[in-house]
């Protein structure tokens, strides 16, 4: 056994709340290298006569290790353990202390979950588990209000530029509402809307006022009024990281210089503060446009949690999706929790993050990040077909195990962004390969986001290609596609096994690249599978037993012995439903 | 090389701010199995540009890893980074999305520490670092004031027993200020002063008062000046897991059971509410007389917090220890933190936690924990001599990986307390184990703290037994163990060195048990030799080069070779502090 593989740490992505009541424990060791683990747990106060010995299930493996997993419910919310690790000719036990070959009595050098407080509990919103979300890019998705056009607006079909404008407004997310509601998508994100110079809007001038080009904050009232009464919830983008240039306590400072009452709302080092040739002041990446927040100033701070305050209060709003969250100090989003969910518990808290982000969501900062490690695998697999079914596993595998379950839960799946080319363009314009990673992303774990206008196949490279505008010409939408979409959308949110059910990759014996998992909760099973390349394949699969329908062709397939062979054909999918057996009076 | 041992957690113990404009990044391999580790830095957001090499250096090992660091100080305070590690035959990077032969362009898959914001560092008191804690068992130290004697007070020297009294009060303490304030020691950890019934006072009646037995707030306010005015800090004990029995809110529920106004201060399943057999309530272990306070309930949330402000404003304590810290919720201690901190920035927050306590000391909750892993491996070494050596070094150097540097620094070691045997008592009444042990306690990183009476021989198994009276008969004092402790108290107190200066064991060719280790700042080396067993032992030392003077004796040792051959006589230690060379004029 490889003793220095074995890992664990006590309150960590590796011991956490499920739920109120539930403490899930999770031991990572070297590959193929261990062939059972038991958790041995008790309370520390009574240990020699309640700890218990209970079996923990492998439940993922990547290129290095196994991960193994338990869930346990202490009757008095304490908990103490540690692991028991049997291979071949060796067994020993791990705990806090290190390894040994005998548990010394009364927990002593025993892990710890020391009391199970419901304050800690990480328990997202359940609403986000079960939304589709539609990525709003507002400049770019419909006109509905020409009065508020900009200068110079292009003209709807042109090339989008870094600086071009084309006169996209609130008005027109409302004349749409009908197409999002038929397409199926349960919760909007809205990139920028405050006033702001760009056309992205991540300059802000004013964190309070709705840009005058897309209406005003009585318009955005409405329409979040509006996608309420059709069930869609509304997140908007909060930039807390770096204002405008334009924001008028940044402006007072060019003003005034060190005799500005601004002066520590910023990073400034030397006066006098300037641009050029280069910010002699701290900035977003090194843009000057983009002067960063000192978010422990205690004005900038009230300030700041006014204006999540003020959205969510006045104007309705379901939460914020919080730009260049990682740069921004853990004091202050904690305070932001706090204050978001004082207001409205409910309120989706989404970072962007685009790294490993435990840090952020252990339940006192994050409901959820943008999830692009997902993403990567994704494309990796599915689009740019860089690696096989072996090492997708691996890496969609690595991410369950590197986060909590209600973390996967609640992550927010994406293949593209008004930061990334397109899924279309990514995928060469092959629609079957975009199909496929869709496929994937709307029948695995996490709340899914579509970026505006891919479900009709928009195309478009990096930014500012990325953010063309909407196709509204029903001829030229890629009714295929769209249907597709609808399809998809539809499956999720009819059955709640794919929404917040477990995942699991089945094992397969088949032709590299087809992958299948599992998708289960109490009452609905299904087994989703995806050839990723271009060419048909049989697959072996072993599942949990029984009877199923592929749910779009309704063709059925029997696995009561616990195998299933099964053609899916080049870029395809079959996601199989299993029959309820109906109940039997006895 | 043993890929799967390699390990790094961003934003962690081993990734973490040492103040407002430095990071320490950390890593672990497999011990003896890296010859050499860099960490390639820079800005993500000018990586092909920034990026940096710099070697890591090897600061510790345990029994199965070696542990390697360096500290970058990133000019915009963003930072990514990636490690690469070579062994004999083989190279590799290391980033976040696991082990390469190539380094993406643009930080891609590197590990981030996305930005140093100065509100998430986490700092220590300074004072702290440079305190020598005296801990006081109110009930047993002196009787200054005998009209508070509860009844049937005992004999000064009669036998302490679960449930007995001896009349020690605060009037007491302030009798012997002098006393204190000539041993050395520079703050005061008093367990619970507050009304209770207990002897230990653990079972708070009322948070607001001073228990009548020990005197008034007004006699405890007075004392804190009369400690201040001598350079004596005090904290105070802060129960908030659980109340007493008799706490005014538990005892309205027992009267109005589901009618009490206070059923969700408590950890309540049914009613009535009732103790016998066994009490149907959340306790702290399965004590009735301790029911387990609800933190997360906002009024009592309001009370406490008002509680740690009141003895901090009013009665001007510098801070709190924090009993059984380990099962109240985490975003209390974050609000009290907030509290605290608020009203004095220099407080001091000591968790009473007995494990790793890595969740609790990231600079959100407390400054420091009761150090008891450090306790454990000092015992066993010094006092049961369980360990060697080579174990008790690997020991303390799992104890220094396993926490940041601030961490260690401001760690409250103790070597007994009131819920332990007495240090005399565990090392079987030899002296000459105790004063090694102590030595080692008095010339180690973090804050030191000695249980009332050691200092004059007071001894005693565990608990009620360890809490004697104190000793004030000179002639029943210890005077050799006494002068023993003022000595290496004001030897602390007069180098800062030895109180936040670097540490480090001295690779040492000897006879187990003798140990050698740096201590060292700007302006001070001091190197600590010291034989834990009953044999006399030479000792052939590397160590920084230069001529040496030990403390006591003066004797002179010459080191300008850069090592030593030195005899340590049994049980003995030898401190030697280099002899710095006068300024040179060119």
């Amino acid at each position: 056994m490889q003793l220095e593989s074995i890992s664990h740490f006590p309150k960590s992505h590796m011991a956490y709340a499920r739920d109120r009541e539930t403490i899930h424990i999770r031991l990572r060791a070297k590959k193929g290298d261990v062939t059972h683990v038991d958790l041995v747990y008790g309370d520390k106060y009574d240990w020699n006569r309640s700890y218990k010995r209970v079996e923990m299930n492998q439940f993922a493996s990547d290129q290095l290790y196994d991960y193994y997993q338990v869930e346990v419910k202490p009757p008095n919310l304490r908990l103490s353990y540690a692991f028991y690790l049997m291979s071949d000719f060796f067994s020993i036990y791990y705990t806090e202390k290190g390894l040994t070959h005998e548990l010394a009595p009364h927990a002593t050098g025993c892990f710890h979950y020391p009391f199970l407080n419901a304050a800690d509990v990480n328990q997202p919103p359940q609403w986000v588990k079960d939304a589709v979300f539609y990525q709003i890019f507002p400049e770019r998705f419909a006109n509905g209000d020409p009065s508020l056009n900009p200068e110079n607006v292009e003209h709807w079909d042109a090339k989008p530029k870094q600086d071009n404008f084309f006169g996209g407004d609130i008005q027109g997310v409302m004349n749409h509402i009908d197409y999002l509601h038929s397409l199926g998508i349960t919760a909007i994100y809205f990139t920028p809307l405050f006033q702001a110079t760009t056309n992205h809007k991540y300059d802000t001038i004013d964190y309070m006022q709705v840009d005058p080009q897309f209406g005003n904050n009585d318009t955005l009232k409405k329409l979040v009024r509006r996608c309420h009464e059709r069930g869609i919830r509304v997140i908007l983008d909060a930039v807390f990281n770096h204002s405008g240039y334009y924001f008028q306590p940044f402006q007072d400072v060019l003003t005034h210089q060190e005799n500005s009452a601004y002066t520590d709302w910023f990073y400034l080092s030397e006066f006098p503060v300037k641009k050029d040739p280069s910010p002699n002041y701290g900035t977003f990446a090194f843009e000057y446009k983009m002067p960063k927040l000192n978010t422990e100033q205690p004005e900038l701070k009230a300030y700041l949690l006014d204006v999540a305050r003020y959205w969510i209060e006045e104007v309705g709003i379901d939460g914020w999706r919080l730009d260049v969250a990682n740069e921004v100090d853990h004091q202050f989003w904690r305070e932001f929790r706090a204050t978001v969910k004082s207001i409205k518990p409910d309120a989706y808290i989404l970072g962007e993050i685009w790294h490993n982000a435990h840090p952020w969501l252990q339940g006192d900062q994050f409901d959820a990040v943008m999830n692009y490690p997902v993403t990567d695998s994704i494309l990796n697999f599915f689009c740019y077909r860089k690696t096989n079914a072996s090492t997708f596993m691996q890496e969609i595998n690595h991410i369950q195990a590197i986060y909590s379950e209600p973390v996967n839960e609640a992550a927010f799946n994406l293949l593209d962004s008004h930061d990334t080319a397109r899924l279309l363009t990514t995928c060469q314009e092959d629609k079957r390969k975009m199909k496929a990673a869709a496929t994937f992303q709307l029948t695995y774990q996490g709340t899914p986001c579509i970026f505006y206008g891919d479900e009709v196949g928009l195309t478009g490279g990096d930014d500012p290609d990325c953010r063309k505008t909407m196709i509204w010409d029903e001829e030229k939408q890629d009714q295929d596609l769209l249907s597709f979409y609808k399809k998809m959308i539809h499956l999720r949110n009819e059955h709640a096994a794919l929404r917040d059910g477990s995942f699991r990759f089945l094992m397969t014996q088949s032709n590299d690249p087809v992958i299948a998992y599992e998708r289960k909760n109490d009452s609905e099973t299904f087994v989703v599978f995806i050839n990723a390349g271009d060419v048909s394949s049989y697959v072996l699969t072993s599942l949990e037993p029984g009877k199923y329908d592929e749910v779009f062709s309704n063709e059925s397939y029997d696995a009561s012995g616990g195998s299933l062979h099964i053609n899916v054909p080049a870029f395809s999918s079959l996601i199989l439903q299993r029959i309820q057996e109906s109940f039997r009076s006895p």
